[in-house]
């Protein structure tokens, strides 16, 4: 059996480099840990911003942009009010090169006199704005989101999944009550859910980390978990409460109704270019990527099947006519997105291409469909018939008229699949530690999924011990499902009464 | 008389100052030239960038992302090919901080081998790439784009024209021959001049930058430049041709048909958030700013006129139902951008908001609209009959007929103004250096607008000479405008025989 790759899904963590590389997603670069993000995968990360930012707008925010250096001192100020406060970080320390016996170095002489850290999070750069932005009661809620890149060092970068440099936004608000930025935290965590399932088909759980989990500095923080084929947790988006932690370190207060001077309630939240890594896992296949058509940058592909020959013309020209009929029309509430390639390569090579990049529909066209009147295609989702590739054939008209209701029906189908792969894999039922072992036991390359078992949650060091059992295992807490049983099983890890559900697994 | 501000254009320097601060577009940060963009401006900057990205891909080319730290390697090897390379770059040294003594440092022990460069322009590390993709001519013409932040340390910021961190896209493309990379050079500068006149409503003259203006590595390089309201010039966007200058620093080379292996000819051409204050700068009045409706994040508000009262709620229902049906319009291409203003301030507090934020239309709705079913609006580009803010009242049918049509004429009243201002003030017909003394004497806040003489085109020292004599009167060379006559004065600098046409004046 021929494939596009040249490895399947067996060995996971070489499948997915190869779909990267030969979908044409990205590529490593001469900076350590960070990524050249190339055409085909920024035009998937376009797709995620276009419609997610929608959603971001719709719920009443406003997009603003932060500087990307941050003092020195405000992150100082940060490390003193934050537990678990990470530390690895670019540091700018020079603004300006000289050649020093002819080799270019920084300039001694151009040494900032305080550093600056290239954002990682934007919180307190963010939160001085809010301090100078918030005076009174009306000044709240202050909704704001930022699309921009971050860094945070990494030791063991992988494309899409951890990088040193990548692409993100942060939602950060402000408001006048714990109730009201509670119920934000939890509105962008379901703007997430909704997202991740509508647009990426990419199932998830959203649920509360546990207190060894939360982001350094929050009262609560929840997430939004998915899946991979392997089995493993890709934690896929977070949103934070924060309590008035940050508003106190930064000063961002207001005049109430009665003009007394109170701290804001504040929240952030985001999601990266890790969702694109989340949706190459989910979707992917033995052929390479399959793309939801609500994200492909290119939905139906059209190939003209050219031979050099004097029909090439009329190929070309059908081929273009269907192109532009297609372009009409509307699919997941834009236009559709519909594409000829052109390109000066053997069409038999065009196809393999648009296979391994898993654009959703791949139409073919010779000189017999163009006399014929029809159209012949391949559906990504369903690329094969046993071994054989699977064409099928259609009138041109009934394509026309089936091609937006094809494309649905494709995003509904790979969310099924998913789907049922992640109700199928999440095992209840477990009440001791054996049991946990068991479930975990084989190679690291065996699929497990996860575990949902029973805790008294506990806190503290009785927490840190549960912490290290599960880390002896390579597992983590994934998160506590919002959805929760009425009543529970003892603790699996203290013996103690139940109190809460929560997942356990492995993790990227 | 009552103006919105409490300058007028006559201080123009203070002037741009305020109506930034008053239309809330930007503001400065505690990082030295960085700037925090409001929602105000960055909604204008989703505007521009969602127009123009349009307008590139439809010429070809395709969104990528490259990192943005640079190996201080590359970066001294362009210096080695490069004269007149810049150094005021920020250096990043460490990827660590750590507490030491109770204080936060970069850690010693994290210090990176090799320093990285935050990009100030990426043709290095993209150039990196292209010698990686580039292997024969199917893989030419590359035609890539970039959105992203730079940085270029300013000693002088000025917000949005002169900041240490900006946002850009920066196009790079590389081409078989010489002939096609001119041209890419010269589609993209026509791009840029479309966009500014037809988007922005700025009028610019498209030409080519003498030897000495070039980025460096440059064999051409053109620019578009815009007339601000005290005459001084923006350079409000570049186009470079690179002949095979960067292909051979960075081994970017194809097979060609024969087999033969040679350097592709490059490109590189960015316009910048500086356009937002050429903008501004161009179209603001002694009441603020105003904004041509096709970048306007709201085309057109609605501010109902409410006073506590029972026939609130009527007026309410009122205009939420005309911006309904507003946004069911379109306009320039686009869904029509209406918005129901119902912040809890005071309707003449929204008024002025507005009018200094410089909405396009500015709609009040009282009881008596409301209950009468009429519109009354203001145009911001003729807000004043006198000194008399000047109301318009239309039945609600008229207005929603003529919204459209309304806004077309605001664009093209905006374009018109600006339009003659520039053709006004170039003066030709100076042809000595005393009548360039003559032209730009006087204080600094007066206005000069633009002197386009006739030149020999010296190079070298005689160029120097030249540039010298230009910078005694704070005068450089703009450009030599693509638009030339048959035949030329004398050169006003050497008395040789004139060859072409230049335009010299004072710039941002």
């Amino acid at each position: 059996m021929q494939r596009a790759l040249d490895i399947d899904r067996s060995r996971f963590a070489d499948w997915y480099q190869a779909v990267v590389r030969d979908a044409d997603m990205a590529e490593t670069s001469p900076v350590r840990g960070a990524m050249v993000i190339k055409p085909w995968g920024y035009g998937v990360w376009e797709q995620i911003q276009q419609e997610l930012d929608r959603r971001i707008k719709a719920t009443g925010h406003e997009n603003c942009y932060f500087p990307m250096f941050i003092p020195l001192s405000f992150i100082a100020k940060e490390a003193e009010h934050v537990e678990g406060f990470a530390k690895e970080m670019a540091v700018v320390t020079h603004h300006r090169l000289k050649a020093i016996d002819g080799k270019l170095e920084p300039d001694p002489e151009a040494k900032l006199e305080e550093p600056l850290v290239v954002r990682p999070t934007s919180e307190t750069i963010i939160g001085d704005a809010f301090a100078r932005w918030v005076r009174s009661h009306r000044d709240l809620p202050l909704l704001i989101n930022q699309w921009a890149n971050v860094v945070r060092w990494e030791m063991r970068p992988r494309l899409f999944l951890r990088t040193t440099e990548f692409l993100w936004q942060e939602g950060h608000t402000a408001h006048a009550t714990e109730a009201e930025a509670v119920e934000e935290t939890r509105k962008m965590l379901e703007v997430y859910r909704s997202f991740a399932e509508d647009t990426l088909a990419m199932p998830v759980i959203a649920g509360e980390k546990p207190e060894n989990e939360r982001f350094p500095g929050a009262v609560h923080t929840y997430s939004i978990e998915a899946m991979m084929q392997d089995g493993k947790a890709l934690q896929a988006g977070t949103s934070h409460f924060l309590g008035t932690h940050f508003a106190e370190a930064q000063g961002i207060k207001f005049q109430d109704d009665a003009g007394a001077l109170t701290f804001c309630n504040t929240t952030s939240w985001g999601v990266s270019t890790r969702l694109i890594g989340g949706v190459i896992m989910t979707h992917g296949d033995d052929d390479g990527l399959r793309l939801p058509p609500a994200i492909a940058p290119r939905q139906i592909v059209v190939v003209p099947m050219l031979r050099d020959k004097p029909e090439d013309a009329e190929v070309l020209k059908y081929c273009e006519d269907l192109v532009a009929m297609l372009n009409r029309e509307r699919a997941f509430g834009q236009p559709l997105r519909a594409f000829l390639d052109t390109k000066k390569i053997k069409s038999a090579e065009k196809r393999w291409n648009w296979v391994r990049r898993g654009a959703p529909l791949i139409v073919e066209i010779g000189p017999r469909d163009a006399s014929n009147g029809q159209v012949t295609y391949m559906r990504r989702d369903m690329l094969r018939d046993g071994d054989k590739v699977k064409s099928i054939a259609k009138p041109r008209q009934d394509f026309l008229e089936s091609a937006v209701q094809l494309l649905a029906e494709i995003q509904a189908g790979l969310y099924a699949e998913a789907k049922a792969r992640l109700d199928n894999n999440i095992k209840a039922g477990v009440t001791d530690w054996n049991g946990v072992k068991d479930y975990f036991a084989g190679g690291d390359d065996d699929f497990k999924g996860w575990l949902k078992i029973s805790w008294s949650k506990p806190t503290g060091a009785e927490l840190d011990a549960v912490d290290n059992r599960l880390k002896s295992l390579k597992l983590t807490i994934r998160n506590a499902p919002l959805q929760q049983p009425e009543s529970f099983a003892p603790c699996l890890f203290t013996g103690k009464p139940g109190v809460e559900e929560i997942l356990i697994g492995r993790a990227y």
